[in-house]
């Protein structure tokens, strides 16, 4: 059983601040996603592009604006659940709550902060008859460890930057990359269209268009794929299928969590400290509605930082707790760090 | 008359982000400040020190936070007028609004944003007799244009990081510095108390401590002062005498202006959109409460991108606005300029 303060669901922008403003509280913190790594959309979906409206960023690349929240939260150690969906949630006779994940992996804490975003983002899967029966014996939809791959024959289907970024990267690992798209025409960064062009001329990499996976075989993994092209079709022997035809989010398990639910959001109490109608569980993000919402990063942090506050009053009703500019009380970590501005010197000049 | 589509009070970090929000919104904002710079305490209490809780920095000086927000909304052209402070508010037949200032510049706009902080900063002034009557003709409480001290005689006076600060920086404009102080010891940045003590070694900064300026004399303009050093008096002439004793922040005239203040603060409704109990008029930032509030910058830019909203609906009610990610979107200048995200390709790869 993972033990802490705050337990929050979702480690996008949102969640990941959260675990700042908790720090300063000295509460700690663990994150549950269902992704293989931290960042929510800003990695998943839109990590090399730029975002304008972060405050005193006129331009920051989302996938750089995640790095700089994870350099933030560092002092504070935050724990993380990574690859695993947030399933069930139990509260205690004490008003804790346990949260369970797809997995089995339990979490207990006295506060959740669901910050999950557009909702867990689970992958669009081909309709192939017996796929499931392979899933993590040689289909994977997500990309976690690169090393299972070396040296393997690999096929990846997909049109889109995921699909031409991991063909790229993987023709160095694996022994064979076939690439297979139902259309000729790929899009993406047109310098990863590009590259995937001179991979192919170098016969790094193989590629079918227009084609599809029509079927899977195997014993108990995944030895070849039949693909079809036109009126062609042909066995290919593989070790791994990857079909990258993009994640879609689901609020998934949380929208039977007995939380107020509307547009597909949780409603919360925006005029107070974005609880939910089940006392001691919060949204905050895009996860969240209330009148007047944005779901834009900046206002996740505004919401996340409230939630802490008001986290703080619920765990401990009695300590009166004085808010210290960073400036003034600086950040002191839980692994030791200490920053803090120059203190001012009183000396006389002589 | 200045003309503008959202009015701001305070050009502190609240304000000034509310310019970009209100850009993306096509709406052009006019920024009044007191102060003869933008940036609010920031700028004005400390710009060089270390704020941690900025989210995505890790570590910033308030100073560099202030310019990447003024880069940030350059696109958008804001108006300023500083130096000076927003005295009388009057409401027009059609409900715009039109703010004059304490040296009587009118400003006519739909919207007005108070983005005030802790008030507008007023100088703590010395008690000194005639004192007013040399105000702008010898004393100054702010150095606004530190070239009409070039090869003047200055008397600076105070103790702490001001007072240090201009004493360096003057000592290269004007043709005599003398710093006085009723202490021996200053207070302020470890390398300025050096400095001075350098300039002073070096003969180019004169040192009279512990020791208080008790009179003014002079006939249209100052010509010199009185010092007391223990039980000496001694007259000096000088063309200047700048006492620099802290700026102090007072709601002021903002106050009588028929808004509903609660501790010292604006009061708005928080559960929308940050609306005063005037319609038309918002309150963000440090000059707002509401249950929970926390006079924290990354508050306020969350607060002026919602006012900004409402503010649109506000001046087009008959407009249904749909946001754009500004990844998405890109971000347009008033000056045309353009900025966006590389687009994806769609490309065969033969
Ligand atoms: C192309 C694009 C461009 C954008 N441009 C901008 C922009 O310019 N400015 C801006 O402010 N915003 C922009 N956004 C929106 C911005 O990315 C979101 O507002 C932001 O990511 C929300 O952060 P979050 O932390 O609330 O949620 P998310 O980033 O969505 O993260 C939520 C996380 O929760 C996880 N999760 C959800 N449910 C569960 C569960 N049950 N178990 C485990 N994990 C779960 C998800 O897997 C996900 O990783 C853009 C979005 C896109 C897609
Ligand atoms: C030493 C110190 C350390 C701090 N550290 C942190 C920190 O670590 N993190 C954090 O989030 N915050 C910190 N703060 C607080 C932070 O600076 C404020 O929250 C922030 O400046 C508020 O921004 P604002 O734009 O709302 O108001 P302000 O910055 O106060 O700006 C308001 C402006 O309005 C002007 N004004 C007011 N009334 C009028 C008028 N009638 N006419 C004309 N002009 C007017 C004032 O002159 C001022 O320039 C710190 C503050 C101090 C003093």
């Amino acid at each position: 059983m993972i033990t802490t303060d705050i337990l929050i669901i979702g480690a996008g922008p949102t969640g990941l601040f959260a675990v700042f403003e908790a720090g300063l509280l000295k509460l700690k913190c663990h994150l549950i996603d269902a992704l293989p790594q931290p960042g929510g959309q800003c990695s998943e979906i839109y990590p090399k592009k730029p975002i304008y409206d972060i405050p005193a960023f006129p331009e920051v690349l989302a996938g750089d604006l995640v790095d700089n929240l994870m350099k933030q939260i560092e002092p504070f150690q935050p724990g993380f659940t990574l690859g695993e969906r947030a399933q069930t949630i139990e509260k205690q006779e004490d008003d804790t709550f346990i949260v369970t994940t797809n997995k089995g992996t339990k979490h207990h804490a006295p506060i959740v902060a669901i910050a999950g975003g557009l909702g867990s983002f689970e992958p669009r899967k081909p309709i192939l008859e017996n796929i499931t029966q392979f899933e993590d014996k040689g289909v994977e939809y997500i990309i976690r460890d690169p090393e299972i791959y070396r040296n393997k024959r690999v096929i990846i289907a997909g049109g889109g930057d995921s699909a031409l970024d991991w063909s790229i990267f993987l023709s160095d690992v694996a022994s064979e990359v076939t690439l297979v798209h139902r259309r000729n025409e790929f899009r993406g960064a047109l310098d990863s269209v590009e590259k995937v062009q001179e991979l192919k001329n170098q016969g790094k990499i193989t590629l079918i268009t227009p084609a599809e996976i029509t079927a899977l075989s195997g014993n108990d993994h995944l030895e070849s794929v039949k693909v079809k092209r036109g009126e062609e079709e042909k066995e290919i022997e593989v070790d791994h299928f990857i079909p990258l035809f993009g994640l879609a989010p689901k609020l998934g398990p949380i929208a039977d969590w007995g939380l107020e639910i509307e547009k597909n959001a949780i409603k919360v109490n925006n005029s107070l400290d974005y609880q939910t109608n089940i006392p001691g569980i919060y949204a905050i993000g895009d996860v969240n509605t209330y009148p007047g919402k944005l779901k834009l990063i900046l206002c996740g942090f505004h919401e996340a930082t409230l939630m802490c506050q008001s986290a703080y009053q619920r765990i401990f009703p009695d300590k009166r707790y004085v808010m210290k500019y960073t400036t003034v009380g600086g950040v002191t970590g839980f692994d030791g760090s200490k920053k803090e501005a120059p203190k001012a010197v009183v000396k006389a000049i002589e």
